[in-house]
């Protein structure tokens, strides 16, 4: 599966936003995007995901201090960005192509023109919950599930299990 | 609906998690949970919460500094534990219902009597990635996505756009 997923993570400042930004980058991982980008230079996070990859296999990228309003210029494909004030997804879904896809989540506030700079902004929900959150459900929706079934071919391999935490380490 | 589904959020430490928690807390309440209970008390995440809650409406409840072995020991229905050493979520969730349901997420470290009190460890994924992720995309999946489709009556109404914030105050 190669369908040029990629994830641009917009407003992120390092001291608050560490963990969440994290878990954006992670989630963009195990759901089935190649690439995060982030707006801010962060180092930490950088470490943080090129460690999962080490660990846990794949080849998913993570590049901090981009020049967001150039990526969203000149990306090639179509872009989504994920709104709480964005179209209602179940309708919006059908209209987007699955592949060469940049999907734009902020943290609390995003530049305005972000959402004219969009080909579609889409609502998880037109509640207040997570960017973590709408990524996850977003990419879920968006492949059927075919994210999560990937196989990350890495050093450790979680083996699923009823009752017991069983890692096979390969390393 | 209301099928009482509550979220029980272990290991929540305040200074570090006090972003990923109140994630966790908008999720459980925009997917369809009734209730969120937090093992660690914490004044902050709850002012947080119900200011949500006064604003964008619905009668969600939050509650900090629980003591989570009880609630887990007396729940009155079934026990769902999301874990990413658990069971694959397609396999498992035929056989979960949709009611009386707890569903349990750790922060980093989960002490390991939960596997054993839970009566279903269920993996969104078997890669790490994020409780707040795993949350919303099984609520999601849980509920077929009616969860997001509720409508909740509050003073303040987003209006879904293609362009722009649109929100309607009635306070």
């Amino acid at each position: 599966m190669e369908p040029n997923l990629v994830v641009l993570r917009l407003g992120h400042r390092p001291a608050r936003d560490k963990r969440v930004t994290t878990h954006v980058c992670l989630v963009a991982r195990a759901f089935g995007a190649a690439k995060v980008l982030i707006a801010t230079r962060d180092a930490g996070v950088e470490r943080s995901v090129r460690g999962v990859v080490a660990r846990f296999g794949g080849d998913f990228e993570v590049e901090t201090g981009v020049n967001w309003r150039r990526v969203l210029r000149e990306w090639r494909g179509t872009v989504v960005h994920l709104t709480m004030y964005g179209e209602v997804l179940e309708e919006v879904l059908p209209r987007i192509p699955a592949r060469d896809l940049l999907v734009v989540v902020g943290a609390e506030k995003v530049p305005g023109d972000v959402f004219g700079l969009a080909g579609f902004n889409v609502a998880v929900g037109n509640q207040p919950h997570s960017e973590v959150a709408a990524l996850a459900v977003f990419l879920d929706r968006l492949l059927g599930g075919a994210g999560l079934r990937r196989a990350f071919p890495g050093p450790m391999t979680i083996v699923p299990s009823r009752r017991r935490k069983v890692v096979r380490n390969r390393a």
